[in-house]
């Protein structure tokens, strides 16, 4: 592209999608957004909003699911709790990589974790009748929020960005002395700031989880996808970071689609602290006769959201988890394109005047991820993504992630070639030049 | 087996697995007594109770999703609201065997029917402040009344027993113009009692849901397996009946479960009247920026639940779908293998006594199908269960589907050779004993 977008053709475009804020856009508006300005500019976007693995599927994961198809099990229904082999090897992955032992029984397959997420704030909710509200640790995946909206539960909310370290255990305090928190929830490495929850914080989320009997639903989507450090030799410390060292309080939930670039065929699993899967809970039992939460979270609600996960995708997953353990899969430095790839383009956006907002985790700097976040000067959400998709660029704005700072997440996924690089460069120069006339 | 086993014995396997009363048992729990028992006694059951494909997957689905998988679509996210050519193949299929125009834009795949009826029991939940409550026609599949109670939605129930023909007009019309009912549920060949809807009862239903605007949710989980009728020619009548020829606030669930036996997979469609899909409704703007029944269903309900269906599993549903509408899978032929075990087991259960419940559609028998209801003389769920279970036979009672009858639902899918068969009776003669012992 050789100029900006005109505002009145983006602003048709997001009236005409009934899109009255742009920085209220969700991801997949922001999708159809910026396809809609391709088809009417004639030019292509350069697609920062969306996190579609950029990488092909890990081979493995589809020969074994060919095979299976070929062996007859697609006529059969799958165990809801997930067939032996997959928790099997679900439960040798994470000792593998995270030094956690949790017996395969605990560990359950769901339909992306999404399907995890869904549930597990639904379950939590009706364990115990004063506990109503989940707790979101924010910035985070705006579809965590809205699961609790659909489902018309309570919800709490704050931003990590003033509260890193020690400031944490206050401010978690403040919510979980109330009495009324269910669940806390939030993703490490961090969707969207790529921030990493040290040690310490992790020990004081456990700590308090415990204290206040609480639990913590860990997402770890971007299992070790902290290239800072060598996380790929299993059994070989350093270990993936995870809140399971310090509470018996903890459900992990961990997707394919990213480690494994299997995003297509949903499946993630749900990992139950063994304490947490076998507890029983009377207010469970009243409800629907069953009283342990692990029982429920199969016999009630997953029986009820979908009967299970796809039989054949459950032997695809269990074959990428089991070569990874093993040491077959290098998944870590397949993934460490994305590392690279938000390098180079961190630092484009650093030479044309952008910031980065979630800039460290204590003393260190942030990594580079699978995702980054980008702010300019003390620019809104709003203009800040409406100067940008002028350019032909798309995010998603930090506000829509539970942020309180401005600012966009931008996600490398689809930046591959040489060729994107230098028409960021190009683009970003062009968002200088307008942020120049105005001030002009 | 020789003898029927000691009731201290079952009672033992009931109070270990904490089930107070056999007749509330759901069908996995029916499931497990039976294996416990297998392992204790060392025998083989005759499992009527879970409705298992007992014929294997369509070979043209195992084909389209391993072409899929090797046409690198793994790692890439499917669109929620299908891939194109499964919901024209879905169009074109309701269209040769219902003959029901549906645009292809309002269909939309799912994890299974069991996603869709728990989605649209929410929606519909959510679509307007004064209608909250789920109306169920029963007898019918348990976990749908279970989605209701685990989302904590409302709901109102009635075994059609005695309100079959213009009895069901009086019945529906006392539920619906209280002003409360969201939407209206049952099957159609009807699970667990194999009734078929005749026209009229359809009309009637449909011209309730318009009148007081319900959305009507038909499950066809059994398309075209009323063997009545050759319903297996597409584009020639007789079609499969439907409430859509009636109403426009409809949305019919199909499996692939059944009619291809791709229940491992775990796909459906939701089909929705176009009318419904546009339609724009207030409270569903308020809640979240989108005012479209349709809309929301992908972007808000399913986007949360699992964010789409398995992208290989898409293919290969529509190759299933394509392959049937254009007369090449004959997928009806293959189900009729159903019937047939239906006919000959149904005359063993009556040699021996029972009767058929639910036998009749008005005028005409019921027709031998996938399931069927039986009864002992006025024996009560619970003790018939209980003897049946002495005998080696396992059902799931009727009272766990909402009926209010006697008796038991059996299901024919996993009798399959001609030993089964034999036992069937032998051991029903068993049984028989055990009753003329009772009385003498």
């Amino acid at each position: 592209m050789e100029r900006p977008i005109a505002k009145n053709v983006i602003d048709g475009v997001l009236a005409k999608m009934d899109i009255s804020d742009i920085s209220r856009a969700t991801i997949r508006q922001c999708v159809a957004v910026a396809n809609k300005l391709e088809e009417l500019e004639n030019m292509h976007f350069i697609h920062l909003e969306i996190g579609v693995p950029g990488i092909l599927a890990c081979p493995a994961g589809i020969e074994a699911q060919k095979k299976a198809l070929d062996s007859n099990i697609a006529h059969e229904y799958p165990p809801i709790g997930g067939i032996p082999v997959l928790k099997q090897n679900a439960s040798r992955f994470l000792k593998a990589f995270a030094d956690v032992d949790i017996d395969p029984e605990c560990i359950v397959p769901t339909v992306g974790s999404m399907q995890a997420s869904m549930n597990l704030i639904l379950e939590c909710s009706q364990l115990d009748p004063k506990k109503d509200t989940i707790l979101y640790i924010n910035p985070g995946f705006a579809p965590n929020m809205l699961q609790a909206k659909v489902q018309g539960i309570k919800t709490e909310a704050f931003d990590i960005y003033d509260y890193r370290a020690e400031k944490l255990r206050g401010k978690l305090e403040e919510y979980m002395s109330k009495g009324n928190i269910a669940a806390v929830l939030y993703s490490n490495p961090n969707n969207p700031a790529w921030i990493c929850l040290s040690e310490d914080e992790l020990k004081t989320i456990g700590e308090l989880a415990t204290k206040y009997d609480v639990v913590v639903l860990e997402d770890l989507a971007y299992f070790c996808m902290d290239f800072r450090q060598d996380l790929s030799k299993p059994g070989v410390p350093p270990f993936q970071p995870t809140v399971s060292k310090y509470t018996d309080n903890y459900v992990i939930m961990m997707s394919s689609s990213k480690i494994f670039s299997y995003a297509g065929e949903r499946i993630g699993v749900a990992c139950f602290s063994p304490k947490l899967f076998y507890r029983e809970y009377p207010a469970l039992r009243k409800r629907y006769g069953i009283g342990r939460m692990g029982d429920n979270f199969i016999l009630t609600y997953l029986y009820v959201a979908s009967s299970g996960v796809s039989h054949s995708v459950q032997y695809a997953y269990a074959a990428l988890l089991g070569g990874a353990a093993e040491g077959k899969i290098d998944f870590i430095s397949e993934m460490a394109k994305y590392g690279q790839r938000a390098h180079r383009s961190k630092e484009i956006f650093e030479r044309h005047g952008f910031h980065i907002v979630y800039d460290k985790d204590l003393e260190r700097k942030v990594g580079d991820g699978f995702f980054y976040t980008m702010g300019y000067g003390n620019m809104s959400c709003s203009e800040l993504m409406f100067d940008l998709v002028r350019c032909g660029i798309t995010a998603i704005t930090l506000n829509t992630t539970g942020s309180s700072q401005n600012g966009i997440r931008a996600c490398v996924s689809r930046l591959s070639s040489d060729e994107d690089f230098i028409q960021l460069d190009k683009r970003l120069g062009m968002f200088e030049d307008i942020q120049k006339e105005k001030t002009a």
